[in-house]
């Protein structure tokens, strides 16, 4: 049997059994890296597209910088520990996971605020031009940036929301647009843009383009400057591990650093924050796009799953990750087919992120229930329930499991009980 | 004696010996307090006007909460832990100490990133009117938010730069000034601006008035709704506690609460996030300055800090602060004269908040051979030398001490050492 067995024709999960699948794991050449992370025993965590998993040791590493770096550093850890230039430094790490250089990358606030920095300044440099391009299933917080930016600051700009596919999206494009704005895997279906075409037909046009990246970076592989990106933003604490809402990133292409402008303007912009010159003069790096200060507690983790991200090798992840979602589908089709489960996520794994998506009318109680059973995914309005599969802590056993009490969930119908139907804030 | 000798006009501390000042140590009704926060042992911290001291327990609640939150409860966290309504419900804890009242205060972002939201919701309350005024010693970073505001977005409105004192500014105030926008105590000299008097000016000339709390919330009462302010904003790492980079809030009267609108945009300001819709529709309450994700790991030790405020008489805290600030003062007056060190501060206690500065020509050497004899404090361009008085964890006898060593810093000329003149980064 093939480790890979996805890429091998000649095996389909529709013959494998459970002693096939231990095969696999043990055959997974990503299957140590399962060990760097902290998972409680007996859950099955399918929603590291949310909220990844805590890497091992970070407890550990909290108490220790946090005692070195607060309780006896002071205010002098933000020179002696690197806290003040931490943007930039983890910024500088993480740029070659999405095929970026030093200094294209800071490491900021949130996606949302920096969509703002990275739209506005794109907006300036196409001021003559007056439309801004998305698409209709975008994140809801993606399309309220542009809303906000446009309805306040760009009254004479629209926005233009295409559909999903990438053929609809590019036919919108024209000489008028000024900026096209994207999520790279889309968060309901996992649907997947072609970067390089998209940014091709963008240029075409002369427009610039924003790629939010929350859901593919860290579980497969982005290389913005070999597409020729102009700007990109994204999340840390989904894929890349840093905790609740740990902070956000922004990429600004080379060519652009010099011209593209940071209009939320703050001290830690400045071209010189201490000599504290109350006139703005902004750096003349990618350091421009900082405003206040750092929330550097929350970038602590991070650094200790960047330790775990520079051992990976995209490809391979890739392919498991293609492989635990293909599985996932044949095993619902095998095992839960006639219970009204529909596939919501593109058939063809090339065209899919690390995430599979079902509707069902009943989705947020089934959800509710497989939660109560160890199996962790999630809901999104209207009828989608969602499951993450994150290569480098997802075992081809989980996805066995998972489904195997799924099929229970539906063939019982244990989604019934009346404790499966309360709602809850955050979903 | 008395145990706030500064207020009892029989006593003053030119006559106080190191017995004296002992005594205070043992009469003050704060001492209890400096139990609660961790600070190693011979260090005098004077810089917690900057970076705030650790709170005991914070490491240990890091460890539980990261073990509980994020490890174990993961996605279930943002519900489970009520993580995300930690905007709200520690802006609801704080609420009081600044005279607010619950649904008020928001804890998010920066301080930069919240005058942000602040003054364009202002502008836009008086969109007929063109000046915002400020004053020139003001923190750069707020008037580098007021320039990016002004030059990128409201470019036919002027910020105006008064002189610091109360009536330099209220000279300024006229009826075409739409906002105005002050730091209560400055950074720098540690003055206080009258809240009532200024904010009562601005709203007789019908402006909006905007206060950053940075350096008074924690080190001094404030009671924003006594004097009827409008906007407030300010950060938690300094006299609040909360670790390098602490969120920061922001303060929107509830009268101002319908009309102020946030033009940063964010899913989790939407009236209902996770409605997943596209089309932004704000929150009725303070909920609709939020934007992203917040970040939840740089919340956890605000918690311990406030627990620790909520036991604190902000009027003792008061008396104490400016007890140690006037000692500072006096023996500094006493001990270290000649030596070209001039009272950057004001001279009078009620004018002064809980920090003191002074000039000088070789005010960095100085500070970094303070530094090296463990006496922190800042520098602060081009020749300012700073100390803040936290009341909570200073002593007076951490003031005698600190002079001596200052003392002894300039009559030995210890600061002429080459490895004092070094610069660094942060400052």
């Amino acid at each position: 049997m093939s480790d890979l067995y996805y890429f091998n024709e000649n095996i389909s999960s529709k013959n494998l059994s459970f002693q096939d699948i231990k095969e696999l794991d043990i055959q997974d050449p990503l299957a140590d890296q399962a060990k760097k992370f902290d998972l409680p025993e007996g859950l099955i965590y399918l929603d590291g597209n949310s909220l990844g998993a805590m890497p091992k040791g970070v407890p550990d590493y909290f108490n220790k910088e946090i005692r070195d770096g607060w309780r006896t550093g002071l205010i002098k850890s933000w020179n002696g520990k690197g806290w003040h230039n931490m943007p930039l430094t983890l910024g500088n790490r993480l740029a070659p996971m999405m095929g970026a250089n030093a200094g294209e990358v800071l490491i900021v606030d949130s996606t949302s605020l920096n969509l703002f920095k990275t739209l506005v300044a794109a907006l300036k440099m196409r001021s003559e031009r007056s439309e801004v391009l998305s698409e209709k299933g975008n994140f809801p917080s993606d399309i309220h940036v542009v809303q906000g930016v446009l309805n306040n600051f760009f009254p004479e700009t629209n926005l233009v929301l295409a559909g999903h596919t990438d053929e609809e999206i590019i036919a919108e494009i024209n000489d008028n647009t000024a900026v096209v704005t994207l999520t790279h895997v889309n968060y309901k279906t996992g649907e997947i843009h072609d970067m390089e075409r998209i940014t091709r037909k963008a240029h075409e046009h002369g427009a610039l383009i924003i790629w939010d990246l929350a859901h593919s970076l860290g579980a497969l592989p982005v290389d913005l400057n070999s597409c020729n990106a102009d700007f990109a933003i994204g999340c840390t604490y989904k894929y890349l591990n840093s905790g609740h809402g740990g902070p956000a990133y922004l990429f600004v292409a080379e060519r652009h650093l010099k011209q593209a402008s940071n209009t939320l303007t703050g001290w830690q912009g400045h071209a010189n924050p201490f000599s504290f010159d109350i006139n703005y003069e902004p750096a003349e790096t990618i350091e421009k796009f900082r405003c206040g200060s750092p929330a550097i507690l929350s970038y602590l983790a991070l650094e200790k799953s960047l330790d775990i991200f520079e051992t990976v090798n995209f490809l391979e992840l890739r392919k498991k990750s293609q492989n635990l979602t293909q599985l996932f589908i044949e095993l619902v089709d095998r095992k839960c087919s006639g219970f009204g489960l529909e596939l919501y996520s593109p058939k063809d794994a090339q065209n899919r992120g690390s995430q599979v998506s079902f509707t069902h009318p009943n989705g947020w109680e089934i959800m509710q229930a497989l939660i109560a059973l160890d199996v962790i995914g999630d809901f999104r309005a209207p009828n989608i329930i969602r499951f993450g599969f994150t290569p480098l802590y997802t075992s081809y056993e989980n996805v066995w499991r998972a489904v195997d009490i799924l099929s229970n969930i539906l063939h019982k119908e244990i989604w019934k009980d009346p404790a499966y139907s309360v709602r809850s804030l955050v979903t």
